[in-house]
């Protein structure tokens, strides 16, 4: 696999984790960096489907807020891929958190190309229907759109997922 | 028109089922079926449209549920292609029905690559929003996604139609 | 910049503004057309963006209804290229003010291919989530997915900015 940052896109059900799954399976395995909280029924489901696996082909870690920290310990410490799956999680975490969402992509975007590591970004695109009623839901999509773009800009691939087929953005 | 099954994906008023019905046309016609109930008055229109020109290009079925049924039908009747207008009223139907969902996707995933006729299926993609805040809205989204990743899989062709135009997928 | 239409279609904040301003700058500047209403926050500061830069590379004028009487006027007084910011909130324009939105559609696209003036539409491309509830919601969508279909039949180009990146569409 190779070096840099691949933003991998999809709508919900898209095949987007099972894509960026299947190329680190293919590369040999690495680590799954899950952002889900345990209320997350799917995300238990997909957590426990990678640590059964764990040993073999997968690490895994959960880690809903401070990715930068996991990110940067894993580069220090070890050379295979890294999955994050997915920063829409992340997201939603860090605004449930009243964090600073501005500083934190800051952040993100900082670290992410001075890493060595492959690292795949698995996120949801949110921002193709009607503007929502809800205001957290708008300030997300805003979010989210934000930081699609500033991550894709530094990203040597970006992927959109249709249907389980993934479309080269870039 | 090639054989194999050809998924036409699309937003709301896209153009994806003009998309469709211009490939089975510029084939010689051959058998629409509508998925729609008689209460989408868009889809009585569309119903009305092809059973005009019946006789000459395209010959007409209803069926909102048991789609198997009559793709099986059609395959050891007719020779010409099958246009499904669409997936996502037959999801709906069979969510108002409460049938078993995965059951009915099973069925019609081992159906497809069975068939010889050129088959066009036509659905909203519907995943690229926001999380919807109604569950039945939720659970519709996850099924299509589902049901949209497995007809791909199996089909010669996806084209995502954006504003008329098509764009290919697979 | 070549002449003729181009249509760019993205998310919300997907960077499709962004795409579209950045290439009449990179033409020498042209004219600014600002749809949206004072009450739009984010409008406002794109509209002052542009006028601190006016004199330089931009002209900026703000009509959020008639736009085709703007566009003749420069087409007849003008040679660089145009930017409609954006083709979205002059449907919502058209909606809150009665108007009969598909007269106004068939002006627009009667008057687009007599332009010599290269003209660049930005737009939200909003039918790709869950049906929505409100009724409002659903006739702008469909509105909007109409308009989009006209406009880029007649394009010379299509533009889907996905996280800021540009996928060829046409």
């Amino acid at each position: 696999m190779e070096n840099g940052v691949h933003l991998v896109l999809g709508g919900a059900r898209s095949g987007k984790s099972k894509f960026a799954e299947d190329l680190v399976v293919a590369a040999g395995g690495g680590t799954y960096i899950a952002t889900g909280r345990a209320w997350d029924d799917e995300m238990v489901e997909r957590i426990n489907h990678h640590k059964q696996r764990r040993g073999s082909l997968w690490a895994t870690i959960e880690e809903p807020l401070d990715l930068c920290a996991v990110l940067s310990r894993l580069d220090h410490d070890s050379e295979g891929p890294v999955l994050v799956d997915c920063l829409t999680l992340w997201l939603t975490n860090l605004m449930i958190n009243e964090d600073n969402i501005d500083q934190e992509i800051d952040q993100l975007c900082d670290l992410l190309p001075r890493l060595a590591l492959p690292v795949l970004l698995v996120s949801n695109e949110v921002g193709f229907g009607i503007v929502p009623e809800n205001a957290m839901a708008r300030a997300f999509r805003d979010h989210a759109g934000r930081l699609h773009q500033r991550i894709a800009a530094l990203a040597s691939r970006v992927t959109l997922v249709v249907a389980g087929i993934p479309m080269a953005v870039k």
